[in-house]
């Protein structure tokens, strides 16, 4: 059965709104415009795709800390570049009780300004690096665009940043490899597509020396930036004076980088497994993987949730995450509209004919596909429907989004198909600054920059001036 | 060997600043007063104790959740006592970008006033009762007195704090009970003897019914506050009109608790069992629970080596968290003092000798007691050692604290016990609020209340007043 994703295509902002209310994952009603609260089911879903961040960064070396969140505003000022660009996106706190601060504190907007003091107190010589820091933690920005819950806020209440620092260039360009290859196995895993393209230079992040971005397409045809990994060569080092002193006993400032990945992370794999009929999440990030609903018949309620209990506690044993919806104030309908709204992945039907037969019914919430397994197999049957639904997700999100990339030779094709919100396009580009930004204006889009996901480069022209290009570049309608 | 505990005894400030930043705990130099950094062992630690807290929550039917930092002036004035006491506490975001807000906004000193809106949203009726909800989050105080590394910050980096609603008085109450139970199941758990007291009328959280506090003994002979459990009756539901729909079909306040852990849950346990060396930390919640280290002698390097990597392997496989130390640059004196701060709970030391008798020397952090063990029974050796020390140290510290505890019937010993920062002291009261004030100005210490802990009550008489007592009040110094 092909599964109806009108809504969730035609309006998306809508779609997303109601789902992320109406399936308890975020409260968007607080009394501060763009400040959401992650709800219990919400906040589940949260922690299971954190935990892959975090295994993932374990695992790599790096270590998890936690630095203040608020910034005087001499320091967030020392990179010139980065206190320029922030200094009007951030919210200040200027009193202390009945007391005005001396010095203004700004809510961290991302946490450069705040390690790199630490990092001045902590790093000696070489022995001391690399050095691999993260948290996740909570970050400001004030606005001015229209907020959307998790997409655009003002409190992100979820953003996991990478701090790394170096004692060469080239250990610096290993580490937004290593960092690029993270995030890349990090949305495999929960089955979200994407394109990693290198900003332009007026698009980087301010006071790196590049940035190299993760986009997904939404439905709308809109992309979302859902990873940034930047190079700081030594720009922050030199603005707070952070050395070390090398094996011959010279003083050198490090190198450092920054990653980071917000709650867009979590957006990303609601958005990219979505249907009219809710969220559908991959199994691994599942708070609840198996619902099991019985559905009685007058006289065998007993025996008919009986076998619900039964099945279960099997599936329970095997590791699974299961929950056993035996609630006598709603019809099976009700419930399994319950359970599909909030995208558990497998569901599990028991009647008395099943019962009768020795079966089960289990449906699949990305097909809805129905089978019948005979009872003492179901602990098979869901591993089986686990890997199915993981490996469909996947590849079924990739196969929407690579059909929504478009590679065409002229503006005036690119105008058309943004103008159609048709995807995302690519085109051939000289790769100069002028020719980016007259591009941008012609096709009204935002330019996402040359692709690092693409090793063959494209032997054209730039369809700006005409030149021998370097590459495609990326070109997308972008939240 | 008795463990000299002088340094940790006599100046328990200078160690605990000492100890926070050597074992890589937490630093304290940020450049705003009262912010520290979790370092990465420190943050592991952090992890561990905070994963004992969420999972009592989530096995008693809490729900985790994450709510905004800021909360705008007007939410927070609106239950008048808690507006008064905490209005001049907060720090203000008066600024967003170079824009002044219309309303500021206060960074939450706790999360009343920022749930409390949305439970209104949330809360219908009986069925939806009860709620129990909470958060691990930072909060912010502008602190007057004194900061100090975790037990004073102006920013509290670690702040559990659990909102639960009712829909009676009674089961308010019962929620109460449960939520001391937990606190004393997650303080026994890692060790950390305390008492139970309700808090004085003057000393209750603002906007509650009254509070129950957990108090530890520090080295010093002051108290600490670890843990507090407010019943909030309905004082924040009237404030905010939250009601729910009776059985029968009227309209009712609900009856909200709150209680909360801060940094002082994990200070708690580096306080309890430190000592001159550094800190003892129980095995459950040990980054690292068993060091290993080659103690090599010339030529014999590479079997001691090899060895070593055996030992770790076969520790890992049975669950262990192990370090092997094999650091070329160290002397194993220097590995055993740098494994002895960071209170990792058992050491094991492998030499040529050891070697060639198919032994292995396991060393006790909180005594420093050495034994031999074969190297097949090494994983039988560990598991004893660990079981012992957690015993140990739970039971030493308790003795410890016992010791300290100090029942008389006059004022004059009161005064003594606590001018020579003896500990806590308990003795016979009235209850009447004046007599609790003039006791706390006779002895200069804090009155920390009835016990809550204690079943017997005792016969005497108020020691200011003179009529009959109601119970033994206890008094302390405090942090």
């Amino acid at each position: 059965m092909p599964v109806k994703r009108q809504k969730w295509s035609e309006d998306f902002g809508e779609w997303f709104r109601d789902v992320l209310i109406n399936a308890g994952i975020m409260d968007y009603r607080y009394p501060i415009k763009g400040s959401g609260v992650w709800m219990p089911y919400g906040f589940k879903i949260r922690r299971n795709v954190l935990q892959i961040l975090r295994d993932l960064l374990d695992n790599t070396g790096h270590d998890e800390t936690l630095f203040p969140l608020l910034i005087p505003e001499t320091s967030l000022a020392q990179e010139a570049a980065h206190g320029k660009s922030f200094e009007g996106e951030c919210f200040w706190v200027t009193h202390g009780g009945f007391e005005r601060l001396k010095v203004r504190y700004a809510l961290r907007p991302t946490s450069e300004t705040v390690i790199a003091p630490m990092l001045k107190l902590w790093i000696r010589s070489h022995a001391d690096l690399p050095m691999k820091l993260y948290q996740v933690v909570n970050v400001f920005r004030h606005e001015t665009k229209a907020t959307r819950p998790i997409i655009r806020m003002r409190e992100v209440s979820t953003f996991k940043e990478a701090h790394t620092c170096h004692a060469t260039s080239k250990e610096a360009e290993e580490q937004v490899n290593e960092a690029v290859g993270l995030y890349k196995r990090f949305f495999d895993d929960v089955g979200v597509p994407y394109c990693v393209s290198r900003r332009p230079e007026w698009d980087k992040f301010a006071g790196a020396l590049y940035t190299i971005a993760f986009d997904m397409l939404c439905p709308d045809g809109r992309v979302l930036q859902i990873g940034t990994v930047h190079n700081l060569g030594q720009n922050f080092a030199k603005a707070f004076n952070i050395t070390y002193e090398t094996k011959d006993g010279s003083q050198e400032h490090i190198w450092t980088t920054s990653y980071g990945i917000s709650g867009r992370g979590i957006a990303a794999v609601l958005i990219a497994h979505g249907d009219d009929n809710g969220i559908v999440l991959p199994p691994k990030i599942a708070p609840i993987q198996v619902a099991i609903v019985p559905v009685p018949y007058k006289g065998k309620e007993k025996e008919v949730n009986k076998a619900c209990i039964d099945v279960a506690s099997k599936l329970k044993d095997a590791g699974y995450r299961v929950e056993l919806d035996l609630r006598a104030e709603l019809t099976p309908g009700n419930k399994f509209y319950y359970w599909e709204l909030r995208g558990v992945p497998i569901r599990i039907e028991i009647g008395p004919r099943d019962l009768a037969n020795g079966v089960v019914t289990i449906v699949r919430r990305d097909t809805f596909k129905k089978q019948t397994w005979t009872m003492d197999d179901v602990v098979a049957a869901v591993q089986t429907f686990a890997e199915e639904i993981t490996n469909d997700l996947k590849a079924n999100a990739e196969t929407w989004m690579r059909e929504r990339v478009y590679r065409v030779n002229s503006l005036a094709e690119a105008k058309t198909l943004l103008k159609r919100k048709a995807g995302i396009v690519e085109v051939p580009c000289c790769g100069k600054d002028k020719c980016g930004h007259s591009l941008e204006e012609t096709v009204e889009a935002r330019l996402l920059g040359f692709p690092e996901d693409i090793t063959e480069k494209v032997d054209g022209k730039c369809v700006v001036c005409g030149e021998q290009a370097v590459n495609v570049v990326r070109v997308a309608l972008a939240y």
